[in-house]
């Protein structure tokens, strides 16, 4: 569940569009204007990507993701390995060590039974890799026409640790933004294996389970203010959700941002900027500045965080508005991303 | 989730069919040949309708259910409150207290806002109807013609009462068999309004949360064997599953089954076995006969145990089957459901 910073008023749409499922703003507009009302309470008002909520004394993040990507196998995972990483990526990102998952398949009719199994068997090698249980599930089946071949959704609970308190609205002035690796690797690997591209530099998913690296911050400090992994939308529509809900500037440094080539080909290729391009095992991470230094260290011991490094800083003027310096000196404002630059991303 | 008891070896199919949704053995199939060597682990393989998981020493119920009822809206609820009333159940069949719920929304492009605003409160009508928080979602949207409209996940987390231990495995000789009412409803309800019949008494969903009926029955003695609802494939498969995990026989009596007029007439219509279409209020008991008598009485203090009754008991002979005496005198065997009796009734 994403967050919204958006300046101006959208025009109401009576149809859902691709774009209410982008990560952008209309995703958050139809947040604030139809779901949030209809079942108001404290917790979700947080706008966190999971809840945490507390069973005997013990603090558990609770989160959930449906995937509807396309297609199902793509370079670098699938669709069972993915929403694995998701849910467990929305618990690491609440500070929480994941522990348990549900899978929920809306089956169509005529999908092979091979694909299925191999779908299944990648959330089970996905699961265990990650060190969470499959402890329940379920299984629908529609008409064919009626769905497009697997949706899966899904749940997950996770512990949180100790003294963490990670929120959106927690960043700082002052504050350093982290940013744990290239961009745009996911959507680019998506969309290249969609379109048919031949790229010059083959383009892998960097789907992966952020647990890990971020068990190994929390080792550092348990002092960092918020952690969130930048799926649809990307990093710039991450950064306006952290700047909008803590009410802060946040100016990164363009020079700053690992592209890697065959991402940087694709997007100049069809007019993309890698800042809105989903990723699915990155992190974006606001810390204060007195910790950057030695986070970044540790993160670079991690595989998943080999690229990590400071990206910017949290400034008290221009509150909720994001802005780049760009490598001629200039600054831009990135702004949320709007429309449905890529449908069926995850 | 559900369990299976299959007597015969099932063609195996390379394609999904929608049977293989029905909650019957082509569901139980798919599980047994599919899903959970896939991520097999202890909890998943008790085969509950819900997993029972600890942490810091509270025993937790967590759950989920993909929806894709259609129509969306039908006599007696619709999708929104069919998606809280369904999990709810679920944890209440593992003895818990539903506590949190997640709500992730797949849309398909095109479908109305106000279609959508009005499944969004109504989801958030039962969850404060049934004293439950939604605390995290999410939302997808496809393509139009690439889904149905919208389909609802639903994952809950409740707290299971102490003592209580409930399984389909638990079931022995000289049990008695309660049914909380009248069966079929549901099912008729959807039918009736997808195929447009005109049925001379109208019928309505029994949709409905049975957390504070069990918590009821709970408060009479925590020595229960087992609860289900007899959802998809009914309260015939609902009975062959308990017979089947607990190795045992279940005998039961047609005339103690409580089936409305409307549902007795759109059955015998439509050549449907009562015993086989969903219900989505109704539960199924097995508990000690001593406790029989008290539980059925405080079950009927309860609106929504009104007609409840001792339908059946647990024998030793014939274990795995389902005998029902009919009013004639004379018993048959009540097999599981084969096929897809009805599809996309949930």
């Amino acid at each position: 569940m994403t967050g919204f910073s958006c300046p101006l008023p959208l025009p109401q749409k009576d149809k859902i569009v691709l774009g209410h499922g982008s990560g952008g703003t209309l995703s958050a507009d139809l947040l604030r204007r139809i779901i949030l009302p209809a079942y108001s309470n404290a917790v979700l008002e947080k706008l966190e990507d999971q809840a945490t909520v507390e069973v005997n004394g013990a603090r558990l993040a609770f989160t959930t993701d449906s995937f509807v990507v396309k297609p199902l196998f793509f370079p670098g995972g699938d669709i069972g390995s993915l929403s694995v990483h998701g849910t467990v990526n929305d618990l690491a990102m609440g500070g929480a060590q994941p522990k348990f998952l549900s899978v929920s398949f809306i089956l169509e009719e005529g999908f092979p039974t091979a694909d299925l199994r191999r779908i299944a068997e990648s959330i089970g090698a996905a699961a265990r890799a990650c060190g969470v249980a499959v402890v329940t599930g379920d299984t629908k089946v529609v008409e064919s026409g009626s769905g497009d071949e697997v949706f899966i959704n899904t749940a997950g609970i996770g512990i949180v640790a100790d003294g963490v308190r990670l929120s959106a609205s927690n960043a700082q002035p002052g504050d350093a933004v982290v940013l744990s690796g290239a961009i745009g690797d996911h959507g680019i690997a998506i969309l290249s294996k969609r379109e048919g591209l031949e790229l010059e530099s083959a383009v892998e998913s960097d789907s992966a389970p952020l647990h890990r690296l971020v068990a190994r911050m929390l080792v550092v400090t348990r002092d960092i203010r918020c952690l969130r992994d930048p799926t649809r939308g990307g990093v710039a529509s991450t950064l306006n959700e952290l700047a909008g809900q803590s009410r802060v500037g946040i100016v990164i440094d363009e020079e700053k941002l690992v592209i890697h080539e065959g991402v940087r080909g694709a997007c100049e290729l069809l007019g993309l900027d890698p800042l809105y391009v989903a990723n699915e095992g990155k992190l974006v991470a606001v810390v204060p500045a007195a910790h950057a230094e030695a986070l970044v260290a540790a993160m670079r011991e991690d595989p998943l965080g080999r690229d990590a490094a400071v990206i910017g800083t949290v400034a008290e003027r221009d509150p909720g508005l994001v802005l780049m310096r760009t490598a001629f000196g200039t600054a831009r404002i990135v702004g949320m991303l709007t429309g449905d630059q890529l449908p069926r991303i995850c």
